[in-house]
């Protein structure tokens, strides 16, 4: 017989500081409301990545209540949304309109962790007085997620401009050569600035996640 | 039987204003020595590209003697070499030192049409003050041509400055994601500055062509 | 928080010749509007591409009133569309009748900048007489854009066949290992015809951009 | 035990028309010499195709003297070798000069069956009147057999203009975008000209061997 | 202005023996309309590939009744149908009963020129004994059309077992590494049975084409 | 004419140990209910794979009420369903619930041919300690058939644990680089425990009948 | 500072079944010999794969003495080696003359570990009467390593024939789209015939691994 | 004219916290003693990485005893090797012995720029227990440089245990599938485990400059 109970690895945080989150993508709704279900019986608050309107919808008008759901960047969080406080530690650039969602995933996965995030919209290097006027602005922060798509070439005007860790999320913005964020993607690999790091194409949850392990080695280097 | 006869186009540069050349890669040292003995014959100027050193050496040496060759472009020009006068109508701008064969192609392509050339060296993005302190002068040509490996993010910088033609050429400088000039080829492509023209990887002599192509099209208009 | 507020490049067009375009494609519809209104505010004429049936249907009814909407070629025009005078000083070139689109993107982006522009359809190779009985006049314009799918023969065809500018627009026409574009981008790269220069598949505006940055480039060359 | 005998299938001939030949890319010295001792012993003529200078040096001295090598081809054979009479029933055209070994290739593959073939170079697109003064003599063969690589523009050139069986052989000529061979490989076969047949790249032995089944489909009808 | 007119190629079977067909993927209903237009002006038939069952429905009423289209292939013919008679000289092999859309579009573009076929299905690897029981059967045709997706493994089979002209036409069928067809193409390109041809993924059409130049080079044999 | 009769193998059981199953992808209604028939008329069981809801939907009442459906897997058996006993001799592992479907159409095979089968779900590497604490179970088994997307990290993990065979199933679960299956199947292929065994993306089926094999082999040894 | 020690998993063959093997590929003389030296300390045999002759011959004369070198299959066997006895249980055919090395890899592995093995050379589809006379001998193994490269149209053809375990091995055999033995592999993986599993391209070792836990397997089930 | 003189980024190190270097693969051995003149006129410590053995063998002999050359690491540093002191805030761990190359790029990176790290090498994902036994340590620092190539399990296997940033460096080790280190690049972007960052194949100097980023990361948030 199948064993249809799901393995939830509630204890992530605790082990690497970071919460297990649910790729709703590929997945059907009666898996999600039960993964839920076993969010809610623990008393955790959960947040759900890739989570289309339609499948949104699709939930029991109870849960729907109790989910904070943002259609632009499809996520939700199921429990108590936190309310960051403080000066942003990390910023999430983006180059054009179209990679809103993107940056938007980074920034409700950080909040979700209590991370305090600076959004700086629409600086791609087509018109690049925009990124030069925020030079000052981006140097000031342990991280900067830079979302970019087409070619990709903020990731390395940025990389040689702010000495923080830069962290590269492709999108697919673009068609034909853009072939859905590869182009982008292998800008970023190959970025003629040192040290810039890079996640998967369109995962904003990703880089955030690298956020955390990198205010977490802060804390570590603060007890050491 | 095979006819060994080689039809070369000579009457290309009449026709379209550039003159047929020979791309001596995959070509045996007999075959180049043939095409040169018919240039003579004409008593036409030729210009050799890809020619490696050692295949150089393979000619005869009374060719040898009256060949300009360059080794850093592997470029040969049978017959006088130009010495184009008057200020630079098309610029070449490389991102680092090792594009330096593949704009020195380039330069030489145009030389032996003899147009005037500034060639402008090691500004890529990593270091953007190299780049903006050129800013105004590149403004100042008819065509640009960029030379690039690796992300290819200097495409997008100068396209988004300058007005004139910007001609891309993506080279192999990199390794792993750069796939020997494939990311810096999309990336070219993918501009997201509008305009950007590009050429296959490595083709300098490509982009000297387009230029070509370009003050042609001036004297159109000056005739029209 | 997030800053909503977009940063169009309003100055691009005093920059570099070439009016910042809104590429429609990965946008929603409220972006699109945005965006549309920083236009209004400006007065200042706006070209939209990618922009779908469905997605200009979804536009307010006032904006659709002021737009004029081109469903062949999916662009848009906010404000006064010119009508160009004078010859044409640009052809566009396109092999078959599936290319019509990208041809008439190249055609309008062209004519929003005030430019004359001759239309040449239907000249693929198969048929090599069709683009024969041309020749005389395609090798009477500054540039040629020749658009074309499947194995872009045409691109070299006429690149051997004219002394203007040959910018190569590959298009998705074709299937299998035509791999929607990527055959005849990778032709348009290989031409045998020295000195073509190529851009996205697909992409007839970025095409018309380097076009205008060519007639642009005349204008430099006559003050110079 | 590793059985060491060679399954070499002599009946092929007989069987489908074609001799078994042997590649002798990947293959031994040893492997070679003992393949060609099995038709030694059958008292059969053989052909071997990839056989480089350096492995040709490297067989016994008396096989060399009774082996036709060509190195240009790298085919060799064994045996008496024919001399086709008779008016070419197939044609080899090749773009450029780098193409020769492949259409060497074809040629000797030919000739091994007894079919006399008409070789006829250097008729690449960028020269459009080369091709085009052959147009009438290429339309007389049953079938033409057109190796080039780049951008592979010859195979719809002469798939338009000729009603024979047009077999296009990719080759890796080019650099960059070429691919070794891919991109011509891929034109060929989204042709624009309808009925044209591929074979892989380099592959001038696969071409003349569809040819000998071309020609052997003669005879069936014939008989039939 | 653009100039709506179709140069349609209506020489072409005069020249080349085969008609120039509509390849309807990629045309609006406007352009089918017009070009069906321009034949029934011409009094001349013709033939539409990839005519989706939805674009059909989409045309007139009148045109619907003067077409004769199959859902199968998504083949229409305007005009009169011919009926091939006397015994079949080209056979068309599939493999599985998910490759019948293709072998059946080869099917109806030898009819539609008046050639006689045999159609002979499901005879995949995996039972071998199918194509066994075929063998003597399949060596009567001057050729074969064979269509297979997945491996493609049937290509090599029966290019070992006949003696014809073989043409391999890979489809689409299967998933995964199957990528669409690209593997059986790739399969077909490296036939360890010598002289097999091929054309395009799902190239039904051009496999029929290629089927029309082996005859017609029959033809011009006999006539020589 | 063409030949519609379906050429089904049903001796593959009795030649091979595994029945001939459809693959209902690409395949229309009328073909499908067709060869339902044609096991009805031999009164032979069938499986049929990847048969999506709306296509079962589709089929007649008649037929719906005589065949077992599973909407997860998408498999469908026609005739007796199996209930094996005994212990389970194969296990299926599945790195997260989107494998699920994958997973399931491996049991589903395997019930059919009336092995038992163990499943073990959601034992991704994320949480090592979930594999972990399965590893003296997963031992005892003659084949594990894992099923893993993404990075296929548990294809290496459990082959460095367990010494039966393991089959490794990768699956399209995640997006951007794991490229619809193909990194997971990269990373089965060159996985670092030796010995792993690999079949196409998504291919359950296959798997299992992988695993029919080796019982099979089992037997023969029995009998040896 | 970099702790040169190297961690062997010398107890793999207690916990799997399949003692760990030194790929030779990508590491220096000096780490060869170390590997070696620790095997000599622990009186334990060992297994060196993709050894080339240059490297081994670079080894001490006094490690040379102790090593049993194969050059064809590139294996090296320190320690005494075994001779299995009994009837093969597992069989290796391979294709062509060019699949020795990769075949021989598998049986020299085999053998390293007590396994007999029957080696079946030269069997390649283009003639297949080839396999077919070997139809009844290869029924009777547990297992069939299959080696092939080019199209690999043998793996379907002996997974459609025998009913044992078919591991199919695809190797690099072949040029231009045979790409260095993807296509080999891509047709492996969609074998049309079931059950077919699938190691990495050249992975002579890991197919004769997997037989290995084919057997292991067997015991597995007379203990149980 | 060209401009010879090399425009160096000597601020960089002050700007972004990391120093210039070298990549010394596409240079000539000009070039390279030009720069190390650079930086000896300057005053400045420089690293080179990529610099074959050959290469530092043609350096001036004044030049090779100022430079401290590690031939493993292909690294070269010009001026004082520091010797850094503490305990290692930073550890590499490799999968294989065939990966200490990459490793030890990492580990004079970060040499060079003052940072002590700790090497864990040869505890690949095949033999588990390797790995499990370093677990407490590897939690210990802020940052973890993963080397690996073939399937690229190790960076899941380490992502999900430890909290600190984990930088995931592919490596081109394997063959076959493993195409050159993209297989484990993609493994690496996505790994299962969240948050893993990733840079190039075979990038130890873009790791180690990440690593140097989030050391600077953590003191902009002391100084904060």
């Amino acid at each position: 017989m199948i064993q249809q109970e799901v393995k939830f690895d509630f204890d992530r945080r605790e082990r690497i500081g970071i919460a297990e989150a649910v790729l709703c993508a590929g997945k059907t709704g009666a898996q999600i409301e039960h993964i839920i279900g076993l969010a809610e019986k623990r008393k955790q608050p959960l947040l759900l990545t890739r989570l289309r309107p339609r499948a949104f919808s699709g939930l029991s008008e109870r849960l729907r209540g109790r989910i904070d759901f943002d259609p632009v960047s499809r996520t939700a969080i199921y429990g108590p949304v936190p309310v960051p406080s403080g000066p942003a530690q990390v910023a999430v650039a983006s180059a054009g309109t179209s990679d809103a969602a993107v940056a938007r995933e980074a920034f409700r996965t950080l909040a979700f962790h209590g991370v305090a995030t600076e959004v700086i919209m629409d600086i791609g290097v087509a018109g690049l007085w925009r990124v030069m006027e925020r030079r000052e602005q981006l140097n000031g922060y342990r991280a900067v997620i830079v979302v970019a798509g087409m070619d990709g070439a903020l990731f390395s005007v940025i990389g040689g401009l702010v000495g923080g860790v830069v962290i590269a999320v492709p999108t697919a913005t673009g068609y034909g050569a853009a072939r859905r964020g590869k182009t982008a993607l292998h800008s970023a690999l190959t970025s003629c600035a040192p040290g810039v790091v890079v996640v998967n194409v369109g995962n904003g949850f990703g880089a955030a996640c690298a956020a955390l392990r990198i205010l977490r080695a802060d804390a570590v280097a603060a007890r050491g």
